[in-house]
């Protein structure tokens, strides 16, 4: 059964997911592609092989070839594309943020719920990479004992001139806030972040620091940092009982030349987590043919939105934030 | 169109290709699976849903449901198996090695050439390893001037018991071989080969090591040595006239532990280039989507396996012996 | 000239400066040692070639054939033998921390400044370290811009069993604080402080992560944990506006065994800092040989210590705490 | 007792070893400095409060208020002043090559022997560097099992312009020669010998590669390339039965920076084998107080030299050169 594929978007991260599926995933094709810019969407489906081009997400969800959806488009049309979803009963994988805030999502959560199946993914797409999951496998092992620190640290090269303080708490941050959820397993119960001296370069926002408790006792602490100039670097260390690992950017080849001795690193996080891509939308393409959710679900793109939007709170209040979650409905056990 | 699939020996190599064909791979379905053991063929028939199961590999490559044959048989049945796809017209994937000497290796490029239609591949797996990749790519351009040196180093964990000197030539170190020919681009002229000491876990080997100068002026050396014990370790360090670069194994995740601080190695090849065979396989079936050889040909296989034979000559004499490859057929450029 | 040092202590610290200053370092002898333990200090001062042995270490300071004195006592010492050197106007190298509390390293930096003459460097040895060196050259000629970020972990091995959460930040986090101050030339304004879950191995206590502001608007974190079972490790990562630099313990060897490739770790700060220590004796050594003072002074020592206090205060409270440093006097400019 | 140490030769070496002499060595003091060129002589002198200077280094060796001597001048003058230092019975340090040729080198060595003492320790700095220390610490324990495979890199950022291919074997490589046999412990027994290609930089010379078999059975293989541009490289791999130790430039700091992460590398010996000079004048002092020869005696230099002329041989014939070194005196053991 091969599972045919409508991709909503065709921005940097929709064509990128258009190509992916067409030219390295099995087990699916991509069919149908819509962009509010036909002539752009046109241009994607062309490459792919998709016959079906619209110019509206909504057409594309209806149509009876469409198997599955991927949701690229912008960020407010998450919530809309991904509730039509649920309506039409089709798998949907949506790039982060599942919404525009934490009541968007919370209403996809709950829609779903009563659909009684799981269709949603979100796109954190760190859980399949590759780091990730080896420092989760060893975690769950309890290999170097319990969990104590996790130092996380989100650095681009550059950001959109419009992007603010508040944007790096929500959108870049969070990032940080679903890895280390799916890492230790667990919600956060208080939140304490600060700003440094904002850089020449981009002088109306500035890098963020958020340390966060966990429900255990474990300390999270992030560094967010979105006009970092070098390239783009994620980082994580977790420190356990009685041992630590860390993870970043896997380098192929090391190079001499000019003095220096060193590795090149990713202008941004299509080339530091291509593999990370490349296997979620395999597993994806997979969970969907097996009926067995994998990958972050409504609850997880709602939980980290929830958070993300104390963390604000903290920032703009300085004072450390409680952080409240609900339980876990049963459904995403 | 969908690429059909059968795959002709059910080993370690062939049913990891089996079904990284089924699983991870766009564009082709495995639909046939052949093997001597007929019960195997049919455990990895079942596990990547092919229809058909052969206890004879010609019978698979004569049915007519099969577009493509991967040979990942013992060796000796490589040669007869790869001129019956030449005599169907089947593009093929051949393992390593493609004959069991260079005669062999021969009648397949003349037969190939005869048909006027490049039809194999060999399965040097390495020329489609980011690393490689990206050392050859930085060496056409010239980023670091003209090449001097190779070094080059092969070590496997263990092999196994009646693994010769001889065969550490002919079966490891010819890895190497192509894997400098590929980045390179020009042919050994002369080879010089020693042996250490024997290690007392394989008195009956010894570890080798090969001098080898290139037409240009390159000298090219390969340590290869099968029982390294501690893991799987492929090296390369590419010397140019004002930069040098080095490609191994890439680690996702470092740890402390217990006093030290490092990295996993591999137990073997299936890890190490777990990557690289996926995107041989993904570049094979592109290959024969648009009709556009890729990686390393019938050609590729003659001389590696004509090379290492000269360096099995050059052992034995511990004299330095002249390599006369014969000029490339304009077929194969 | 050759200055002749009296050595108070043969702790470890002790004994190894002893051992150093006659073994390795330039311009100086040890001619005097004292220690409570009399026969340990006559053992010391037999390796080291020293004439004089003492019980007393004020008897030590007033010998006049001792031209500088080393205090390595048992921390409550610090203070009164710091004191009667500079009522005898000798030069003083100090080990951390300069007093029990800033009440005692305030009265030391006034009797200092009322004797008109640097004669106190406090045993901050990092500031030595080729590694912190190199860091703080680097933003000095402001290399990759303002500093926005400084990371540091410091873990132990092991430690006391008496050893307490407050004691991590008074004795273990005093040397980052000095440490960042050093490397980024400013004061703290305010500090969070928060512990873990407590370690199974130590349970009575708590890994500690401090976050500081400085007055120019750096957040520096800490990770204080003092049971990491693995090893010693000291790190610091400066981030500035286009670039980020970080320094660990530095690996003359790189091992692959057993299934990994990577580095032994020391087992404590005496390896680690080696190299800082002689670099700091012999600095030291010259110092008084050029009447120029180095390294960090008492007022370092007072500074340090008043902020780790005000750390303890926003631990135990869980507010942020602001640091309200006096302006540094003119005399330690 | 203060070892009165005279240096002779004051051009980069001499300087550097007279600097380092007055600054951070223990027990030592440097009273005399002697050069052809008596003015840069005077200089040194000053900076390292020296009170005689001589243009004649005999001179210098037949002073009174010289105990032992460091000959740091022209390649031509080393056996000569050697030779005197035997005559008038003063420890000296010669830096390598202990003559120009073995002749010379033999001569040295008979006359020691016949003075009945140890005087001579050649500069072979590297046996005092902590990484060539820790791999031969490791493999005297046979840590990893028996020696199979040494891998040697030196790489010289620029030569002289009359720098020639015989001299990268008689100069260079034979830094790698001595530190080959020091980690062993054993001698060669045969070498063949290849250059590559010459570069666009340095057409006139080529850069080299050893291939040479120890009597047990290792092979120790040396790249020799004075002409890499990018910086100052020294490397060794030591390859044992079940695991391998390797050792370069340690780095303090790590830097990202414009897109890449990496390491300085020092632009030649003086900064990377900074500590291992350091600790070679220190164990020299050392041994002159004691009188326990250490490190790279005349049978060293000598064994070196003649070993680096049969190489030359090799070289020039292409042929592999049998090297038989007469047994080691007692004497030397």
């Amino acid at each position: 059964m091969t599972i045919r594929i409508g991709v909503i978007g065709t921005g940097v991260m929709g064509a990128g997911h258009a190509s992916m599926l067409a030219s390295q995933i099995a087990g699916c094709e991509v069919v149908a592609v819509a962009d509010a810019d036909e002539a752009r969407a046109k241009v994607v489906a062309g490459k792919v092989g998709a016959a079906r081009v619209f110019s509206d997400g909504k057409a594309l969800i209806g149509d009876t070839g469409v198997d599955a959806v991927v949701v690229a488009s912008p960020d407010p049309t998450h919530h809309p594309l991904v509730m039509e979803c649920l309506r039409q009963v089709k798998p949907v994988l949506c790039e982060k943020p599942l919404g525009t805030n934490s009541t968007e999502c919370r209403e996809i959560v709950e829609t779903e719920m009563r659909s009684g199946r799981r269709l949603v993914q979100v796109g954190f797409m760190r859980r399949f990479d590759p780091g990730y999951e080896a420092v989760k496998a060893a975690l769950t092992e309890e290999r170097h004992g319990l969990p104590l620190f996790l130092h996380c640290i989100h650095r681009n090269a550059v950001a959109a001139s419009y992007t603010t303080s508040e944007a790096i708490i929500l959108n870049t941050a969070v990032h940080e806030i679903d890895a280390a959820r799916f890492l230790l397993g667990e919600e956060f119960v208080s939140a304490t972040v600060r700003g440094t001296r904002a850089t020449r370069s981009a002088p109306s926002r500035t890098p963020q620091f958020l340390l966060l408790e966990t429900a255990s006792g474990v300390l999270v602490d992030i560094e967010a940092f979105v006009d970092a100039q070098y390239g783009y670097d994620v980082r994580a260390e977790l420190v356990c009982e009685k041992g630590a690992m860390s993870l970043a950017q896997t380098h192929a080849v090391r190079t001499w030349s000019s003095g220096t001795v060193g590795n090149s690193l990713y202008a941004d996080w299509m080339g530091r987590f291509d593999d990370a891509y490349r296997r979620e939308l395999q597993a994806w393409v997979q969970s969907i043919r097996s009926w067995k959710a994998v990958g972050a679900s409504a609850w997880d793109g709602y939980v980290s939105t929830r958070t993300a939007e104390l963390c604000l709170e903290a920032y703009r209040s300085r004072q450390t934030v409680t952080i409240d979650i609900e339980e876990r409905p049963a459904f995403y056990a």
